[in-house]
């Protein structure tokens, strides 16, 4: 099962680098995880320097809309990890420091598996929401203008629009609203 | 905001009714929300009769298929709630155990006001995962056979479907079938 869920890692300089990804969760422990990031990103950069990272599950749509269009205006908070050298945020759910088991490149989308050393939650999920998954979505189209159709972006997001009218608060409004305007920057216009 | 939960109320005979509602929630501290149930629903009679119940939070999308077409083999595993009379799902994440504060019927869809009395985590929620809400959605679908275009559903279902098969675990496959089956029964063919 793929878990929708941000990432960090540390960057050479020490800086967290945040990023939205979707390992797959085959255990109910949940004590391992498999990554695949692309070797052209930084999350399979840091991995394969530093070996470690924080798996963290959030509710938190706005967090998955900047990491796709790359747009953090500023980094969210975090705190220093207990297990490894990492960074956790400080608001999430619940989080996973994992550490790097095994790491398959041969392929261009490598295969990491990941150790749970330790885990912590902080705070309720707040359950389903049709509106957060409307940005979910958004933000995952946004992240494919290049290979998808516009016309097929456009008729995706009019679905998804009137989803984030009848179900949306204040914060998944304003994520769907960044990720619409990410898509008219980017000759992606809306109706 | 509005939630996706499964909402326990009491019946004449004090057995539970379980069915899927989506309570707008407007505070922060979620200790009050809004119900619309429509005056045909048995939630509705059991709350004018009783002035009770409890609101689920769960990540277990068959109960939302299931309750979506109506199709309980068992009554799932519940436990009396203890400051109303009324039934707490065993496997949900969190619970809410609400009196009814005002009840509006003077619409054909009611609101009903509902003040939180007790609420209890009873474990995580899994997050985010696709194929989890492209059940919900194909359930909310299996709820509109008669006023949706079949073409339509037939189109969503198949974009659900790629979903499903990317991100799913076997319990998401399999609510995800429910539905299926459910609207090839109902004329609905799925290609």
């Amino acid at each position: 099962m793929i878990l929708e869920g941000i990432v960090s890692t540390t960057n050479d300089d020490g800086s967290p680098n945040i990023s939205p990804m979707g390992p797959s969760i085959e255990t109910e422990l949940f004590d391992a995880f498999l990554l695949r990031p692309f070797q052209t990103s930084t999350t399979y950069r840091n991995l394969k320097r530093s070996g470690g990272g924080v798996l963290h599950v959030t509710d938190d749509v706005e967090l998955f809309a900047r990491g796709a269009i790359r747009q953090f205006t500023k980094t969210p908070a975090v705190q220093p990890a207990q297990r490894i050298e990492g960074h956790v945020l400080i608001d999430c759910c619940r989080y996973f420091e994992f550490q790097v088991r095994s790491i398959d490149d041969t392929d261009d989308r490598t295969e990491i598996v990941c150790e749970v050393l330790h885990t912590q939650e902080l705070r309720s999920f707040f359950g389903f929401n049709r509106a957060k998954h409307a940005v979910l979505e958004a933000a995952i189209l946004a992240t494919r203008i290049h290979i998808l159709d516009p016309v097929e972006i456009l008729r995706e997001m009019d679905r998804l629009q009137i989803i984030v009218n009848k179900t949306a608060g204040k914060s998944e409004q304003q994520a769907f609203a960044l990720i619409v305007g990410y898509l008219q920057e980017n000759g992606v216009g809306l109706s």
